[in-house]
């Protein structure tokens, strides 16, 4: 779940849900009739029927994600750091109140608990009643559920993790202390010598400044960094990005490719040549963050 | 240049140029002034300064490029094929009358001449005057300009070429013949035998019917097809793909990354990496495309 970096509110001009981002770009999309509409503590939270999109969940007018597209999404922020860590079994997802994220996550049998940290109790309730296909996996013995701030968790938990992710909305509002130092240093606490961290981290086309700044606040507690792509119809900006952030586990290195055939999971977006190629950055993403992410994927050759 | 599938004309209110996809997504940009506004012999052709995009040019109010993004599209089209051809010589492009194409493919010196078939002159024109950082290349002495219709010309010509590159909108309008199987059966005649065909094929999310149409017509004329895709933020659909068709040269393994060292051509989105990673298909589109394209890319792991 994210937030595009606009706060503009949702424009339902003759049935169409407009997102406007920057003032520059929108995107617009069909709807049919609108399922649910609430006003949390943090946001206004709506859930509308679109014309080729399915069912779409929105937070103060901003797309957070649609049926249709999802699953890549949701594929790509799991899937890559649980099949490069060795063996994953405590996992830690701040936000990602839609279920998404923790329907992919537990897809991995090595997982034995999963810590869900949503800030707003409406946005589960919307999705458990409207996004079932999303939601489906809240109720999974192996997950602990807690509506709180995901920050306050961090801080408080004596726990570690082997993988914590960060679906997090963008840096304004309640998600901007996920992008700040204080954050960053309290996950690397709580994470194994082995862990890894994901971010939500915007579009390289229209937010390569709130990248540098993510990956900075980062760069101190994490020896990699790295940056990796994929598809996206629903935020305004083609394809979107995710920060790998670890220790030492290299996401290409140390990705064992017979994993992801042994486990056979069901995915529609990720496999395993995704896993290797959503690493490869265009070289205007590569100039952008020169000197944050670190350089040392110059081919394919070297990780295979 | 490529067109969107809607032909839903360009509503200009408010100051925004809207695209309407299918009626069921729709990208809007804000634009500040109008720089050229004719009817052609075939479409209406616009050319508008936005507020984020730099200058963009429409064709029956469709989206075809934007200075902002117009690098990735163009540098995809031309290098790929042109690094993967052993010693590229004879080019020939269908369409691209803005000149992003050819601008790109003048770049590999190897290339003696180019022979640009554009339908529509005034196009060419539109560009030449208001997008000269695209444009820039049509005047360069290896390139023959032709204003002539791309089927009648792979019809009458009896050269050979190396590398065929159809930069077309879609199969609507003027188009619909450059999709059809008794064009690609004349490609594929005037292809040298080491010869690379590549074409515009759409949002692999929206529009994988037109993938599947234009690939199964590709099919009996060439022993490998594979499809590649690439980040867009200027059509509705997040990524972008492009065909590739050949009668035997692997898009991988016949790729030598040390001629793309050796050249060092400034590029902002291409690098070896990239000509790698876009063959890596989502789970999705290989499934929708099952059949048609090469099975052959199970792992990078093949090819390097």
């Amino acid at each position: 779940m994210k937030n595009s970096s606009s706060a503009d509110p949702c424009d339902k001009t003759g049935l169409w849900i407009k997102e406007i981002h920057k003032d520059k770009v929108a995107l617009s999309f069909k709807i049919e009739k609108t399922l649910f509409s609430e006003r949390s503590q943090f946001q206004q939270v709506d859930v509308v029927q679109t014309a080729g999109h399915g069912v779409m969940l929105l937070n103060d007018g901003i797309v957070q994600l649609s049926e249709r597209d999802e699953f890549v999404y949701h594929e790509m922020i799991a899937h890559v750091p649980l099949f490069v860590h060795p063996s994953p079994k405590q996992v830690l997802v701040i936000g990602g109140g839609d279920g998404g994220t923790v329907r992919e996550v537990l897809k991995h049998q090595s997982v034995d608990r999963v810590v869900m940290v949503e800030i707003d109790e409406i946005v589960v309730q919307a999705c458990r009643r409207h996004l079932p296909s999303v939601s489906c996996a809240l109720d999974d013995p192996r997950l602990e559920l807690r509506i709180e701030d995901g920050v306050k968790f961090v801080n408080d938990t004596n726990e570690r993790f082997d993988v914590v992710i960060v679906d997090s909305s963008d840096p304004i509002g309640p998600s901007e202390p996920l992008f700040d130092q204080p954050f960053y240093e309290r996950v690397a606490a709580i994470l194994a010598d082995d862990g890894i961290m994901i971010t939500q981290a915007e579009s390289p086309f229209y937010d390569h400044d709130i990248q540098h700044l993510m990956l900075m606040n980062q760069r101190p507690f994490f020896k990699k960094l790295h940056l990796y792509l994929f598809g996206n119809i629903t935020y305004p900006g083609g394809f979107w990005s995710f920060g790998y952030a670890s220790k030492g586990i290299c996401p290409l290195k140390d990705f064992d490719s017979a994993r992801v055939e042994k486990a056979d999971l069901a995915t529609r977006y990720y496999n395993i040549g995704i896993h290797r190629a959503a690493f490869m950055l265009p070289t205007f993403v590569k100039e952008n963050l020169a000197g944050v992410i670190d350089p040392v994927i110059k081919s394919l050759r070297d990780f295979i």
